[in-house]
C-alpha cells in the first residue's frame, strides 16, 4: 500500500496545448514527471481516468470520485480538481464522509495549468501533500498557500481565489 | 505584521546562472515571482541579505540566522537553506529554542536551483508554506515531499535524499 | 533606424493565458524578454497593437498589416502572425510588393505559444530573424525549420505542419 | 541521407544540472527534445558522442570534429560547440576547408544552458539550422542573433558576446 493517493479529475492543473485544435484539453497527466521533478519520496498511487472540466462535471461523475476517494486502501487522498466547482465535489466528500473515517482527504487544483511557464500547479501540489500528511481525518482545500475546510470556503471567481467563507 | 516570514540565507535554492563565469550564484532572489506565479495570499514578509553556499557558511553566519529567526515577530518562519547543512542550522536552531517560544521554524531548500527548468523549488516551498502554517511550535525540515523534526533527519548525500535518522 | 522590424499581429506566438476565463488570450507581448533572453544583439524596433486571432483577421486588418510592412524605413522585417492565415497575408503582401521594393519580409509564427513550456515560439523567431538577415528582397514564411516563398506554401492543418505547394 | 547533420561536441549548450554534484555537467543531450518541441519537419541526423568543456579542448578532439564534419556525407551541417573556443575551432575548419567543398557548416552553442529558463540554446539552434539552409559553402558562426563568417569574429568574453572584428 503506498502511503498517499493522488486522484486526478481533470481541472485546470493538468490541462496540455492541443497545437492542432488551439486549445488547452487534456491528453496525458503531468503528475508522473511533475513527482519525479519534486523528488518526491513518499510513495504514491495515482489514479485516474477522470478528466474533465469541473463546470461540466455531472452529479454521477462526482459521486464516482467520491467513491474513488472512500473505497481507496490509502487513507491519505489528495483529490486534483477543477477550480470552478472544487468546493462543491468537496462539499458533498464531507457530507458523505462516515464519523469513524480516518481518511484525510485534501482537494487541489490550479489557475493555470502545468504545462503553461507560470504555472501555480507544482507550488499548490506541494501544498497539498504536505497537508494530507499532517492533518487529521477530514476534507480540506489546499489553495493560494493556504488550507480550508470544506464547507467553510469559497471560490471568488471574479479575482480567482480561494477565501474563508464567513 | 505579516503571517510568515521567509528567512533566505543561500544555498541551491535561488541560484541563477551567470553566463560569464558560467556558473551558478546568487543574483536576486527569485522569490518575489515565484510567490506571485503560485498566487498565494498569505501575507509574507522575505528577509535575506545572505547568499552563501552552506558547505561554507560558518558558525557566525549560523548564528546570524538564528538571531533573526528569533528576532522575528513573525512566529511562522520559513528558512530558505543549502542542503549540505540544512541538518546542521535546524538542530543549532533547536538548541537555542527557549522552553516558552512559540515560533514554528521550517526549513527548505532545492537539490535543483529555481533557475532550472526541472528544480524541486516551488514544490519544497509550497511543502515548506503549508508546514509552517499546520506544526505546533518547533523546528523541522521540509524536503522530498516529506516532514521531519530537527534531529531526526539527516541527507543521504550519495543520492541527495533527506532521510529519517533511525 | 534600427536594423531589423518586427511587427506583432497577434495569433499563437504570443497568447497567455488568463487564470479567471481559462483562455489563452492576448495580454502583453513576450517579445521583449524572448530577445533579451536570446541575447540577440541585432537592433530590433517592435511594432504592433494588433492583437487578432489570424482566423478572425479582416481584410481590413490584413491590408493595415501590408500598409505598415511597406512604411517601415526598415527593410528587414519579421511579421508575427497566426498559423491559420499566415500564407494568406504573406501572398497579399508579396502582390503587393513594388518592383522596385528592396523589403525583406518573414512571416513566422508559432503552434505552441511561448507561454507554454513546450512552445516553438523562440525556435521560429531564431529561424526568422537568421532568414530576414540572408535572404533577398521578397516575402517568404519561416515555419517547421523551413523557409518557403510566399505562394509557395500552404498549412496542413491536420497535422499542423506547413509544406511547399506542389 | 538527411537533410542536416548536427554534430554535438558539449559546451554550454546542453550541460543539465547534477543534483549530487551541484554542478552543470553533461548527462544526455536536449536535442531531441528541442527539435520535437521546434516542430522541425527537415530530416536531422544527431552525432555526437564528444561532450566537453570546449575551455579544455585539446588539439586532437578539434582535429577529430573537423574530420567527423568533412567526412559527413550530410554537407550542411551545424556544430553545437562550447563558445570560449568556437572561433578557434571554426577556423581551424575553414582551412582544412577544400577548395571545391560544398559543406556549409555553421557552429552555434549557447551562453546559458538548454535546462536554464532563461536559455538562449533553442534561439541558437533556430538561427543555426536557417542559416545552414540558406548560405553557400563555407564556414560560419550563428551566436547573438546574427551571422559571422569564421575567422572575422571573436567573442567579448567580459560581456559573453560574439562581434565582428574590425
Amino acid at each position: 500500500m503506498a502511503e498517499i493517493k493522488i486522484i486526478t479529475t481533470g481541472g485546470t492543473f493538468d490541462k496540455q496545448y492541443n497545437p492542432i485544435e488551439g486549445q488547452l484539453t487534456f491528453v496525458e497527466s503531468a503528475l508522473p514527471k511533475i513527482l519525479k521533478d519534486s523528488r518526491c519520496t513518499t510513495e504514491i498511487t495515482l489514479e485516474g481516468p477522470l478528466a474533465i472540466d469541473s463546470l461540466f462535471m455531472s452529479d454521477k461523475e462526482r459521486d464516482e470520485i467520491i467513491n474513488r476517494i472512500y473505497s481507496s486502501i490509502e487513507k491519505k487522498i489528495i483529490v486534483i480538481h477543477g477550480t470552478d466547482t472544487m468546493t462543491i465535489t468537496a462539499e458533498l466528500a464531507k457530507e458523505k464522509m462516515s464519523l469513524n473515517s480516518n481518511h484525510t482527504i485534501v482537494f487541489t487544483g490550479a489557475m493555470v495549468p502545468y504545462s503553461l511557464k507560470d504555472s501555480d500547479a507544482v507550488y499548490n501540489l506541494g501544498c497539498a501533500q504536505t497537508a494530507v500528511q499532517l492533518l487529521p481525518p477530514g476534507v480540506y482545500i489546499c489553495m493560494n498557500g493556504k488550507v480550508f475546510e470544506a464547507g467553510k470556503v469559497y471560490k471568488d471567481k471574479k479575482i480567482g481565489i480561494f477565501k474563508e467563507t464567513n
